[in-house]
């Protein structure tokens, strides 16, 4: 009756400029227990992005080797550009390590369709407006990527209906309280616990 | 396509001297836009406890006028004491304020038949051993009516497997953190946003 104790798959999805990838990094500081899962690219990085933290910077020689060889769970091409998330990664989730995967939204529900126990949780600007005014103020990408972008986005909002979760991340700090705490929520769902720790201490009862 | 705004009902429940009470008197002083829903109990007020705050402490005549009346969403007879939730404490939920009822195994169940979108938590205390003390250590209750507490939460604790949510209560501090997140990210639940403030943010794609 005893389940192999198995780390959740938290999967973050939100359109460019949504603010996603500081909030993902304030929760993974602030929440013992949960990695990022570090995915393959083949995109320049911002001058703020480090290999191996926020991505694995390859070549499209590379990244079409790793697909080749069935190295990636999932991957897709996104603004002309690969990204692919190594099977590998998935390996903490076994150790009960969670993981907090960011991907698109193709790739979501990609990943939604092999894992039926994973987590999806869209981060939300608070409007269109700031999201446009957030794509600007970036920097370091021309006008022709930035509607390219909003297009993007405005298509990836659509998406949100089918995840579990939304966080709108008008303020940093709210926000990376209600996705720390959906993390942290999903930790005592019941269906969850059943069968681990609780299981064991109370005895035969959860039949 | 706009839905009422609506509060969230959380029903908590757990053994007797699982900690309940002050962790759920945590989360709500922490947690803006909660609060508690206060029952009526015929049973004789603790030393710590204060009408109007833990309960309304009424007479047995009083509850059966209450319970004939109508007043009483659901009502239960726990160790020989009457115990009733106001229908009027629900109002609340209308004007979009969290409410959080305290209650036993049997008036959960009640309520979930009643409330399809109310989330359920189970409070456990880290193991029947601990159960027993802190039930001793508790004072002024004797002996006889530990032992009936005792009985009575081994049989409470067979309920847990149809809670939504289980939180250990070893450390208060984690368990009100546990509690509290529960709440935060229920509020960011996709079903319960779309249709409120997103759809209108972000327009029809939400059908």
């Amino acid at each position: 009756m005893v389940r192999e104790e198995r780390g959740i798959l938290f999967v973050v999805s939100a359109p460019s400029g949504a603010g996603k990838t500081t909030l993902v990094r304030n929760v993974i500081s602030q929440v013992p227990g949960v990695s990022l899962s570090v995915s393959c690219t083949t995109r320049t990085p911002r001058p703020s992005e480090h290999e191996g933290v926020d991505y694995f910077f390859i070549t499209p020689e590379e990244f079409n080797a790793m697909e080749r060889a069935g190295k990636f769970i999932e991957w897709a091409k996104v603004h002309g550009d690969l990204y692919g998330t190594p099977r590998a990664n998935l390996e903490k989730l076994r150790h009960g390590e969670d993981l907090v995967l960011e991907i698109d939204t193709q790739g979501a529900k990609r990943i939604s369709e092999a894992f039926d126990d994973g987590v999806f949780i869209f981060i939300l600007p608070p409007s269109l407006e700031v999201l446009k005014g957030r794509l600007k103020d970036r920097g370091g990408d021309s006008e022709g990527a930035i509607q390219a972008r909003l297009h993007n986005a405005q298509k990836e909002l659509d998406q949100k209906v089918w995840y579990d979760y939304i966080v709108v991340n008008e303020k940093i700090e709210e926000a990376t309280r209600a996705l720390a705490s959906i993390i942290l929520a999903e930790r005592c769902k019941t269906t969850r616990l059943l069968g681990e720790k609780i299981g064991g201490t109370y005895g035969a009862d959860n039949g």
